[in-house]
């Protein structure tokens, strides 16, 4: 009896390795675009024709394909080139910001296939609502797919507090969300028979800038997202720090004026978010109350280059406050990288020498040794970026299986 | 040869299994005193004769002895109790406190068998005193165990910024060291033959809460340290945040204060170890300036207690910034607990009422839904212990290759 035991749970083993591996590989391919198969027995120290067999799996199932490289030079058999099929596999993201709502189809690679984007009103913003955009656009993007082609996934990033496993708004303070079934609910409307992973907008950019952006490798980093507040994603260790129940990284929520400070739509005071949100720069700078969004933003920013001395005071004001919330985390978390992303890049860009004097100053100088600071590579697609990987990381995990309906492929047919 | 290398590995691997096993098994012993042997297959899903098995070689490496336990009332053959032979391995444990060195052999199990502290002068002390000091008290601990007992590690918790893998003191702003090689120096002048690892005395405290203290089992752990300043020890999903360096969690210098603050040691204003602090808290009740210490702190809260108004508004006042940066940790880390040891345990016990109305007024209420704030369960040992915890690391990661010089036991003449 132990035998046979044995032998089945030997069998288990294997089949869950193979598995492991499988995503393994597809995950380099995912994240590179293009990848030899000698540098993926390279990094991930499986030999070759291991790779090739399991390669040989992943064409199978319509996940990549393999290609003779372009002349490299070199004499001998050059290696394959394994790339993701990028027009083929695709997920759904959706990224719900303060300013806009966005739909887009992303392939496997990360490649933005197509898209879709509407102003959002600020106004009025209830479930019903948004979702009723969101679900037509993704009907939309679906029905528009080429033949052949199989989604994968669906992902969305919200501006807010997300609970983790069911996508529930758990506080949205921009549109006056509490508890609100928005992951559900969106599944529901696509009618795809696919569930929608949803993350915070900040967690989510935190993590498209460490696998696609200004934080490759990074296991230490700090994203920082200028919407209309401060959102903030922080990677511990390689892994999204979450807290007991999935709501950490609240860094606009970060108290660094208690006394004088400005009120927060928390309902709080002095937090970090109000000290350098979007109506602090537009107000130190005198501009009208009506003004709002990115683009006033960067006006502002644009303004300062020309030498407007009113937004180069606004400007200077934001970026001491920005720099003390920023110095504050530094010595808290001690990261190899800060990203500043979404309307903060504009804001750091425009305010970095401010930061950096308030970094010089509170920061313990141990704890500044290796800390870089960078804007986000993905621009204005970090969180939408984002929202794709968290669709695609069931079928990274279990590449031949998280593909349940998959059509047939043209060449098949 | 396939079948030869996988027949090695898999040798390497059962090795590597039964040695885990070992370490597993070792840990549940030492961590709760005295473990049934059905309790441990339970607990790790380990059959009865493999339990027997492991504890057998734990046995015959004098690690822990087994029981017939106390009468059950339970009908039936009752399971032996497995206990850690706490009389016969022990660690040296080093604390360097800002008001005293303490040394301490601490057995298997978490036992303080023997200990000495004395007061440390605060002005002077440079790393050939303090090393002079614990060295002596280290060898006299170590001479004076009884015979058949065995040395499995030496640790050192340490009142400032430490280098992960030598020791080496980047900061101590209390004694004014600066890149000191503290550990190399201790373990070289003790002369055992064994490497001293030290740890940031706030880390380690907040390790040994977790393990022994008001925090056991939780994953995510805010472990507040009052000495003269405020250190910071904070868990994340079950492992200590160290970030890019090992230089994480310095809580003390969270600027709370930008604009008002009362200067730090480090060199800021307005740190939130400015803020509640020793010295603010003391001078806030109008103490003569030479007062200072545990025993002063102490004596601030119990006149709080017997009604006395000066002290009653200094912790008011100090409870109201303490509130503030616990409102920020909860906003930014989601914790399940919040431990205030050290010097901050007598502060919090004197002004939590402060404490959780800053929490009410700044902290989302989605981040507060799971918190609790506690003191610490190991009063003026946690980091003692955290010390000992650090040195017995070691001896459970690998049971039997740990202890290189075993004396021979009594029982063997």
């Amino acid at each position: 009896m132990p035998d046979t035991r044995t032998t089945a749970e030997s069998g288990r083993l294997q089949e869950e390795i193979r598995r492991r591996n499988l995503g393994t590989l597809l995950r380099h391919v995912h994240l590179d675009g293009a990848v030899s198969r000698a540098e993926l027995a390279e990094r991930t120290g499986l030999n070759r024709s291991t790779i090739m067999g399991l390669t040989a799996e992943l064409v199978a199932a319509g996940l990549v394909r393999e290609e003779l490289p372009v002349g490299t030079g070199k004499a001998g058999r050059p290696s394959l080139v394994v790339r993701p099929e990028s027009d083929r596999v695709y997920v759904l993201a959706f990224d719900v910001a303060v300013d806009r709502l966005v739909a887009a189809r992303v392939g496997l690679g990360g490649v933005v296939l197509d898209r879709v984007e509407t102003v959002r009103q600020r106004a009025g913003a209830d479930l019903d609502s948004v979702v009723r955009v969101l679900a037509g656009f993704g009907r939309r993007l679906h029905a528009t797919a080429p033949p052949g082609t199989v989604c994968a996934g669906i992902g969305a990033s919200y501006c807010g507090m997300i609970r983790p496993g069911d996508g529930m708004v758990r506080y949205g303070p921009d549109m006056g969300w509490v508890d609100q079934a928005f992951g559900a609910e969106l599944g529901r409307r696509l009618g795809l028979g696919l569930p929608v992973a949803v993350g915070n907008e900040a967690h989510l950019g935190a993590r498209a800038e460490q696998l696609r952006g200004a934080g490759i490798g990074a296991r230490n980093l700090i994203y920082l997202h200028g919407d209309s507040g401060v959102g903030g994603g922080i990677i511990v260790g390689g892994a999204l720090l979450d807290g007991e129940a999935g709501y950490a990284c609240e860094v606009g929520h970060m108290v660094v004026n208690p006394y004088n400070g400005r009120p927060c739509m928390c309902g709080s005071r002095g937090c970090l978010e109000a000290e350098v949100g979007e109506r602090a720069l537009l107000e130190a700078a005198g501009r009208p109350a009506d003004m709002f969004g990115w683009d006033a933003v960067r006006s502002v920013v644009d303004a300062a280059d020309r030498g407007e001395e009113a937004a180069r005071d606004a400007l200077r004001h934001v970026g001491d406050w920005l720099g003390i919330g920023v110095a504050n985390l530094i010595n808290l978390f001690n990261p190899g990288v800060v990203i500043f992303g979404g309307m903060l890049r504009e804001v750091y860009l425009g305010s970095a020498a401010h930061v950096r004097v308030r970094i010089a100053d509170h920061v313990l100088a141990v704890s500044r040794e290796r800390v870089k600071l960078r804007i986000s590579a993905l621009a204005d697609d970090t969180t939408l970026i984002g929202a794709a990987e968290l669709a695609f990381a069931g079928l990274l995990r279990n590449p031949l299986e998280a593909v349940p309906e998959r059509e047939p492929l043209a060449a098949e047919r």
